[in-house]
């Protein structure tokens, strides 16, 4: 019997990735494709073009999450998804969700060139929004796919850009008309998604494919400190109010507080930003943000009810306002998927091994709706979020060639 | 004989405050009028408005400095001028810099009302983009007036919001079409510009004067640390080259170096942004300023130094630059003019002392040409460079009526 990997084409796969490569690219080798920007809608469309010419099926949900749909025997039967994120961080590289995508698509593809049937639809699947970084939070398309959310309560978010959440939405989903509305949350029957490592570990032990067990802790925050402007020759510094003194404080405290010798800790300011941001004026207003992850769920726990009270500790004669944007505990894919990602590998000759992965994906959504795991690949010295990120063509074809017969052997369950 | 002091009008003068306030009037009792704005542009016409209908002449220089002359007996005699800024910073008051311009044009018009007249020319200076947020350098309009640097050097710099300086600067000339043009630089006998403290020493004595006996040195330097973007829950702290923490390392040593038990040392980080902003990816790029003052010399010049080579010592896996952007040396004030507004304030029966000034202000640039003073009056609890802001009208009157007989005598010496 002719196995669903055998059909996978590199080249075609590779290619897709050049093409959507474009939209948003920065002329640096990255792209910036925010969500539901003009570009994000553009990369969708493509790839809804890519679909109907197949003849495969399309649907689009209320969080403009775009489905791409082979069918099964069974018409009625849970399908079984896989899938990942378009839109990219303002400096992103090419595969950072992208991979997830097109690797489902191209399953597809191989499954129709091999003419392979299959029990359970299968369907491709793209996110909305993973990234967060224009619109909070993060994963809001696989939040309100798995109904942990209504895509209502997000409507009003706005972009730094001003943009309206209920407005990009409307124009992304109107930019792949062939696609017919469907309500979020369709019975789920499993859900395998791939991605590069984002780390180093693969490449460093020289393999191929990470069968993921999970997913780290993660949070985020989002700190005001409020002081008060003053001139910056005159006032004593006893005498300020001084928003970024406070705020240098607070940071110094939360590095403290999550120094760690093993260096298991991911804790990041990634926007930081003193107000009004004139050189002679003592800032009356610091904003910044907290990332923080950890894989043990205690330590999580206990770090993630600390950090609140070490901005308040920490603010001197300033004011301040933590607020949560997202607290996401560990969360364990299914033991069988893990298993079966594994096997698979190893049938297929190609170098694996378990692992966690340190990144959040949507992948984390699904796991109390089916059966979930991860597929990882390397990418070039782990590098991620930057306009250098590298994958390697013959390894994102290996991890393609494990999603499809997983996949496949999925969906005749 | 009539003093000079006795035709100013305190009402008058409040009024005029009154009246320029609302351009830029953000709504919550201050200004947003930065340099050659709209706005800043809409401030000089009414007073070049306000001067025509006197009858004084008007002049405006290549750097949009604007002088309001009232002519004296000796047509060719060297000038005594008098004046301040117009701009504000992006949350600012209305007297600073705004007192200075309309307390020397209200001893015009007092002049004129009581038919005094005077041997030299007195003006009315308003000095350009003395504030220096929109544009670098601040002082632009002083230091070109002075002959310490050409307005050529200035007019390809822009403003964050990318209008560049030359088309500012044509445009604000063009605002007060009534002004003759005439080359930076012309004669001068004389300088005495009076401002609010900006600081909180004259409310806090009780006093209503202050006679200035110079400027305290400053310095402002930007710094941009580079390390390397990446994923905020993947690459381990080790491993990171993380602008944002080797930043924050810079600012705690230079938190250190310039601890100040005595609390004369003035050390501001205004700016201060982390790029590229997004909450989950490691900042590739960090951009803050750094704005020093002290009023000893060695101190002064020996810490200066010192900054760089802090901010190198402490740049860990990342790259630094240091731009200084400006640096200017303690300036001592004429003990001639001093005295003279300390002996007028006496004989006015207005409570004075001698004080140093935190802030810089224009008067410092005018130092090496002729004999400059300052006179300070309170403001509210030393606020500045604050929407709250605030000075009292018999206070901004007492100044001016110390300001039109000092002004009134070097006219005539």
């Amino acid at each position: 019997m002719s196995r669903a990997s055998s059909a996978i084409d590199q080249q075609r796969l590779w290619d897709r990735h050049m093409a959507i490569a474009q939209f948003g690219a920065t002329g640096r080798g990255g792209v910036n494709r925010q969500a539901l920007t003009e570009e994000d809608g553009q990369a969708r469309a493509t790839l809804a073009g890519w679909a109907t010419a197949r003849g495969f099926d399309l649907y689009v949900d209320d969080a403009a999450n775009l489905f791409v749909r082979r069918n099964g025997t069974e018409a009625d039967a849970p399908a079984i998804l896989s899938g990942s994120h378009l839109d990219t961080q303002p400096a992103g590289g090419n595969f950072d969700g992208i991979y997830g995508v097109l690797s489902a698509f191209e399953v597809l593809e191989a499954l129709d060139d091999a003419g392979i049937g299959h029990k359970r639809p299968i369907e491709a699947v793209v996110w909305t929004n993973e990234e967060g970084c224009r619109y909070a939070p993060g994963c809001t398309g696989s939040m309100v796919f798995s109904g942990k959310h209504s895509i209502d309560e997000f409507l009003d978010n706005t972009a730094p850009d001003g943009s309206v959440l209920r407005d990009d939405l409307a124009r992304t989903i109107a930019m792949t008309p062939d696609a017919q509305r469907r309500a979020p949350g369709i019975p789920v029957a499993g859900y395998i998604e791939t991605h590069i490592e984002q780390g180093p570990r693969l490449e460093a032990a020289g393999l191929t494919v990470g069968a993921v067990t999970g997913i780290q802790g993660g949070s985020s925050f989002e700190v005001i400190v409020t002081g008060e402007e003053g001139h910056a020759g005159t006032v004593p510094l006893k005498q300020r109010r001084d928003a970024f003194r406070s705020a240098m404080a607070m940071v110094d405290a939360l590095y403290e507080e999550t120094a760690d010798p093993e260096d298991t800790v991911r804790f990041t300011i990634g926007r930081f930003q003193a107000y009004p941001g004139s050189p002679n004026t003592i800032p009356g207003e610091v904003r910044f943000t907290i990332d923080f992850r950890h894989p043990d769920a205690a330590f999580f726990a206990a770090t993630v009810k600390r950090i609140g009270e070490i901005c308040q500790a920490n603010a001197g004669p300033c004011g301040v306002e933590v607020n949560t944007r997202h607290v996401g505990a560990p969360a364990d894919f299914d033991e069988t998927v893990i298993a079966s990602i594994e096997r698979i590998a190893g049938e297929l000759d190609i170098p694996a091994m378990r692992m966690a992965s340190g990144a959040d994906h949507d992948a984390k959504l699904m796991v109390p709706l089916c059966p979930t795991g991860m597929i990882f690949v390397p990418c070039a010295q782990g590098i991620s979020h930057n306009e250098a990120e590298m994958a390697d063509a013959t390894d994102l074809a290996a991890g393609a060639r494990v999603l499809a017969d997983a996949l496949l052997e999925m969906a005749n369950r």
